[in-house]
């Protein structure tokens, strides 16, 4: 038995590498023309799980992406099992030409690198696949029962591993789960999710004549497809940010004079927070705080919209069609499947007669949130203490990771989010990168992890 | 001296071909990728001018495409002096998927030849062309003194002709002008337009953050440039088509009860009118009757919007930006220029100081209205009598012919409106066409006009 801690310190030349090599992957679940890269970032993935150690590593074909799987099951009697969740599918890159360099050629800056997918989540997953591989290569042994379970479609609404853990309760079960999806404050400040919001995510068209007509000739007499848009979206949210669908604050959970203290407490440096994200001004419901407008209140934003002539120069057109991409972010308790019936049925009672609207897609993910006292949270505070040598802070995050919600449906398990990534990570955006100070301490932090909470749980 | 009608009628077959030839030329104005095709098409128009009896045939160059001016001006001591003007440029053909057949390969269907510009001006220039072509090939002179000038951005804003007209106003002078680049109602209904609506075309962009946000992370605590649009665009225009531009509305010219009258006259066909647009039903200001609304009101519609993420699937953004196209089209006596500066205005105060809103381009034309007692509206009525067998019903166009304004501004000159296209040629879509009896009737149509001002004016 030798220190797993310095045995992954004297590997991170060789994790790097590896993390570059699966960074180069470009693995964009929503996009057809990357399927094959896709299927090659999970043979890779697999590979890597197989060489660390890891036992009855397959490949699980779905509808979609295939699911990655590997575990470790010889903890013995009475010791917990961890269930460690991620996924090496990343968003679209585009747009392209806002890349100061290619999104799937990985290059080290400023202790940062740099690629689609860095931060979000091959990073951050990766970190967990090698603080396992440094405890069975230096022990020979696990302190806990480990199993991955690692998807393809996270990015294009996880549909797969949705269908596949109702399904699958005995192989996936375990006494907790753990997932590094999100981000800590700042290097010398982590902090541990214990909120997430849900999602619930459609596509509105809106089409009026049979084809796109001249707007002299019909001008005035023909409801504009692309204006009456302007006029549903405008009627969905006010200017202010309050939501204006009949029934959708129904089933929000109050916050409690205690959780707003908590939230209160969270050190948000506005300025630097307003700076990062490049808007002229923070916004948002005026009764809220900013903290608890980004994570404990619910929003409904528009994606994406495009519509008539869109070319260079002015085309006088009234348009066909016009196809719009929104979603609502849920908090607890809002049910995905009845928001999408209020926003269908309030869409169709605002749409005049004189255009049609189509309702469509999308995917949908409840929100959640975890006990903060359970052994499982105590575990990954003493990790981040040991690892980043500071007390972590307590938030609930915006986004959305669907699977939280799932594992407690479906499996009855908490799910501890221990957040490797930083806020100025760029995840979704050009130029998104990943601290490699907290690839490293995420190594050593995975590694606390299961350590302590073998002594805990 | 023989019968130019008889000579126009046997040269019949040689004419489509020609037009065919012309319809070949892919004179996109707006697309810099076809500025050479743009080019080709001017001189293969001076070419044609020349051979068919025009004198002083240049091709003027510009700060865009060049001008085509071509004259015969023997008619003698008091004989009158007509201006022809037409376009040789075309819309974009976009969307390409949505054609037939290809929009530059034309072809003849049913007594229809389909292609981009078939309408639109090709076809009803080229009448002209071939009517003072016929009178020459059979008489060896004109009636009147005639001048062409054919320009090749009229379906990007008519810049260069706009600055040419001011300066050259001898080398233009004439006692009216004469424009086919209008509808008749039915190949049994001929139709002179008096009144023209005029036009001002904006972009407006919306800018948010500096690029596109995680929705998640950021959502509810900036403000989304796609909704902060679609609340500016509701507030532009009412549901029912009442513009909200405060002082919008102030210059129009009432409608007078004798004009509704004439307007209450017109044959328009409301259940074919709508089946041509395929729209679910008509609509606009309900205290105007559709065929006012149609050309004696002004509008405001929005020709496309391009923001966040377009591709296919999901992608969780709060983009930077957004684009937009919109323009009013204007009646008398609105000023574009004034239009203009209380959109800007009315925009900025409404836009929330957590966005920016850029607004540029685009052009502007007044509308206009020409006096239909005038002998060359006297002269276009027993033209198309003749031609096409039946007294023609006056309107008011609600498309915008920008030069008509000018001729008016800077000349002083009256134009007459001589249309030989139909309501369902589908200018500015895909399939545009032309109906080959009204090439032909045209044609003859054209010899009778100037035959008939040589008596009358």
């Amino acid at each position: 038995m030798s220190d797993p801690i310095l045995y992954a310190h004297s590997q991170r030349e060789r994790y790097l590498s590896e993390l570059q090599a699966f960074l180069r992957i470009p693995s964009v679940s929503t996009q057809p023309e990357h399927d094959a890269d896709t299927a090659v970032a999970a043979q890779w993935l697999a590979d890597l799980l197989r060489a660390a150690g890891l036992e009855n590593v397959q490949l699980i074909p779905t509808a979609g992406h295939p699911l990655v799987y590997a575990d470790w099951l010889h903890a013995g009697s009475g010791a917990p099992t961890v269930l460690i969740y991620g996924h090496y599918d990343v968003q679209p890159a585009e747009p392209f030409e806002l890349w100061y360099t290619p999104p799937f050629e990985p290059v080290v800056r400023d202790e940062y690198v740099y690629a689609r997918g860095a931060s979000d989540n091959k990073g951050q997953i990766f970190a967990h696949v090698k603080g396992v591989e440094a405890l069975l290569q230096a022990n020979g042994r696990l302190p806990v029962n480990v199993k991955f379970i690692v998807e393809g479609e996270e990015e294009s609404g996880g549909a797969s591993l949705a269908a596949f853990i109702p399904q699958h309760k005995t192989m996936l079960a375990a006494n907790v789960a753990l997932v590094s999806d999100s981000a800590i404050l700042s290097p010398e400040q982590p902090a541990i999710v214990y909120g997430l919001r849900g999602i619930c995510y459609l596509y509105l068209d809106v089409t009026g004549p049979a084809r796109d007509l001249h707007s002299g000739s019909f001008g005035g007499g023909i409801n504009n497809p692309l204006n009456a848009l302007a006029h549903i979206i405008a009627r969905l949210k006010d200017e202010e940010g309050h939501i204006l669908i009949p029934g959708f604050y129904d089933r929000v959970r109050p916050l409690s004079a205690e959780e707003r203290a908590i939230l209160a407490q969270f050190p948000l440096d506005e300025a630097a927070w307003l700076a990062e994200s490049g808007a002229p001004q923070a916004w948002g419901e005026p009764e809220y705080t900013l903290v608890e407008r980004l994570g404990a209140r619910p929003t409904l934003d528009v994606h994406g919209i495009i519509g008539g002539y869109t070319g260079p120069g002015g085309k006088t057109v009234l348009p066909a069609s016009v196809h719009a991409k929104l979603s609502m972010r849920l908090v607890p308790d809002q049910d995905p499947e009845e928001i999408r019936h209020l926003f269908t049925q309030y869409v169709h009672s605002i749409t005049p007669p004189s255009v049609r609207v189509t309702i469509s897609g999308g995917h949908g993910a409840p929100a959640s949130i975890t006990d903060y006292r359970i052994p499982a949270m105590q575990a990954a505070r003493a990790a981040y203490r040991e690892a980043f040598g500071r007390e972590p802070v307590l938030m609930r995050e915006g986004g959305s990771i669907p699977v939280v919600g799932q594992f407690q449906q479906h499996l009855g398990m908490e799910t501890v989010l221990m957040g490797l990534g930083l806020p100025g990570d760029r995840i979704h955006s050009p130029n998104e990168r990943f601290y490699l100070p907290n690839f490293y301490r995420g190594i050593e932090a995975s590694i606390h992890f299961l350590q302590r909470y073998a002594s805990l749980a």
